[in-house]
């Protein structure tokens, strides 16, 4: 049945307000407006930004809405002036496209260095360009997140997709719409791990354990994992941690046992939590001369960092970096590829896959610690 | 008059206590020990981190003590032990050498991104290393200050000196010793300024200058000097700055002047003043996506930094630096070597020129803003 142009009704996830569970309901997919892509969801991850904004009642989204971007599908529909996908191709929901369309003119784009790409403001509110919805359920709109919304069968995308190989298999590639390109790119992007060279790593979720992944490609001799579950431990050290380390089984503060295990601190430490102590901590714990210190975690909005000056006197850096570094358009389908031709596994990050409807259990096994990635099949 | 050997009696401008003036006193300088050179000081400037000694009632030294770092001199003798130097060498006494030995076996000598060297926590008391001082004045001992002491005629330093060209201006050169090459290696060697780029420079003391002339010998399009002394303005231009703000000329925080200025703030910027409130302003104006911030200026101990974290995510970079980054021994002697090739100029820098007696008024001067380096001669 061709539905290109019409309404498409379908079920998804949405969340009706702060704290309360996700609910499946029928919904309406309008067609997508100029320069839109309305894109059938065939899976997607549950990556820790979700849980944050689930479990956050100040959330700055308006409601109802659906969540969700870390998603793979295939293009249903494409609307006036979309010439880079059309109906059948297999894409990645880029969720940073919000943050990354990757205009390709601004100086964000245009500098080998950055990736945050100066056309992010747009799209803020959860509407699109016109400042409508595509989304209706029970008659109300209902607000679309970061340009995705992969929580529902179909959703509406502005601005970048990126088609990728055509037999990629979806149901393991929604993982690099987000995280594992994110912690990925962490390491080999933004910190340019060098051969070698000591790591740590705080926050083994599927952020970090993607960084572990890019710290042993980068060919990192010492990889150390510290998360206060030490159930992570295990997939740590499958997917390239050396060794792990649980802050509570110490007396001193982690960053003094970092320095002990390594004599002068590591050379590169990334903070895969979102948290500010854990921030601070994170750039003690590297080289007094050299050590880089990656922001991979999301800090609360209004987050202020406190750190003591003298850490940076002798040299040390701190760097924030947002999708791995990577610019969205140019490298996505690069990744895919790169998956594809087995430079990387992403098998070890999925723990789980269960049908949308069993969207509630997931975000119980990821808010108790049992799950790295959850896949959620439509 | 062959004095190896013999204690010298020379005149030192001698601290005696925090808050106090400085006092031109005969002293007594002991023959070096092991390891140690005797240097006879031609000429030294007076550094802004000298001027935080003086007005800080809460300084770590302990007194009498012996300030000054920024010198240039001849070596009068050598302990057992040295073969770098000898006896009629021209010399540049490293204050940093304090820090930075450049010992070239650990982890930060072999490092080519770090100049950190592990060595310098040897001398924090202000004596050598077998735990006593070298001056003595009416019959105390005096402390020396960061392994230079070059408000004296004569010093005793361990570890390094640097052996430099012949023919070289003492009273020039010695500003290689700390601020010259401080500021031109922050933007040189730390930040890496690209051709092209956009630059803003906090502080325009002779530190903030060199980092103006590191920026231009880069190619920086833009170098936007900011002072809240808009005597420093000229002086700024005339070594490259292409325009000057002052943050007392507008109501909104100087971050948003240097966005409205660049549109996108700018792409490196410096903090050369020292201060926590100007170094979270300074990481504020850069780039969102690629901007790197230099922190150069000297935080007092125990400052907390407050920024806030949302800066990091975008992409930004906080990166300490001392000494320019340059590693000591390797560096300063070729800074020499490019000063006598006329690669720079040290000329607009030195404003003053004046005898030790007349440090009181160095002190003057440099409190009032109305010089941006003094130098004393010996
Ligand atoms: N910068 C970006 O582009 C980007 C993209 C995706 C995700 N993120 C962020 O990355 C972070 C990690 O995401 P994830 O999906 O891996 O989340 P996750 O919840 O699966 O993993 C977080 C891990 O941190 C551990 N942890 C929590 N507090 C800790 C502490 N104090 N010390 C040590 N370990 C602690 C938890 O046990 C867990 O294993 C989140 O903040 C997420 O919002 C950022
Ligand atoms: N990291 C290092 O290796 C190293 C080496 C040498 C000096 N330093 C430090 O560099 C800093 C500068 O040294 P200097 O010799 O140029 O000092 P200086 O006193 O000559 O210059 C400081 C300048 O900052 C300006 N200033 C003060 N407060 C300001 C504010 N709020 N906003 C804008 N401008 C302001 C002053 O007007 C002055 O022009 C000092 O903190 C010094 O301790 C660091
Ligand atoms: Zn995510
Ligand atoms: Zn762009
Ligand atoms: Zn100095
Ligand atoms: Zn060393």
């Amino acid at each position: 049945m061709n539905t290109t142009g019409k309404v498409i009704r379908c079920r998804a996830a949405t969340h009706w307000k702060p704290g309360a569970p996700l609910a499946i309901e029928e919904i309406e997919v309008a067609p997508p407006k100029a320069k839109e892509v309305r894109i059938k969801i065939v899976a997607t991850g549950l990556c820790g930004t979700e849980m944050k904004m689930l479990a956050n009642p100040n959330s700055h989204n308006n409601y109802p809405i659906i969540l969700g971007h870390e998603g793979a599908g295939i293009v249903e529909s494409v609307g006036e002036g979309v010439s880079t996908v059309k109906t059948g191709d297999k894409v990645i929901t880029l969720f940073l496209s919000l943050f990354l369309p990757q205009c390709g003119e601004c100086a964000s784009c245009l500098n080998p260095g950055g990736n945050f790409c100066v056309q992010f403001k747009q799209s803020k509110t959860g509407l699109m360009s016109d400042g409508t919805s595509r989304f209706t359920c029970k008659g109300k709109p209902v607000y679309h997140f970061g340009n995705t919304s992969t929580f529902s069968e179909y959703t509406v995308i502005k601005i970048s997709v990126t088609k990728i190989d055509a037999v990629a298999p979806l149901e393991k590639v929604c993982l690099i719409s987000c995280g594992f390109s994110t912690g990925y790119g962490a390491a080999i992007t933004t910190a340019k791990v060098t051969p070698g060279s000591s790591c740590a790593v705080f926050g083994l979720g599927g952020v970090g354990l993607s960084v572990i992944m890019g710290c042993k490609a980068a060919g990192a001799a010492r990889i150390i994992g510290v998360d206060v579950n030490k159930d992570k431990f295990e997939k740590a050290k499958e997917v390239g941690a050396t060794e792990c380390i649980n802050p509570q089984d110490f007396e001193k503060p982690i960053q003094e046992v970092l320095f002990d295990m390594t004599g002068a601190g590591v050379e590169f430490c990334f903070e895969a939590i979102g948290n500010p102590a854990t921030v601070a901590a994170a750039l003690a714990s590297c080289h007094e001369s050299h050590g880089v210190c990656v922001i991979v975690g999301l800090l609360a909005a209004g987050t202020q960092l406190n750190i003591s000056g003298w850490l940076f006197f002798s040299g040390r850096s701190l760097k924030g970096s947002v999708f791995g570094g990577w610019k969205s358009r140019e490298n996505v389908s690069k990744l895919v590829s790169d998956y594809m031709a087995k430079k990387f596994n992403l098998d070890p990050l999925i723990t789980h896959t269960l049908n949308l409807d069993k969207i509630n259990e997931a975000v119980e096994l990821m808010k108790t610690g049992k799950c790295i990635r959850c896949v959620l099949l439509l």
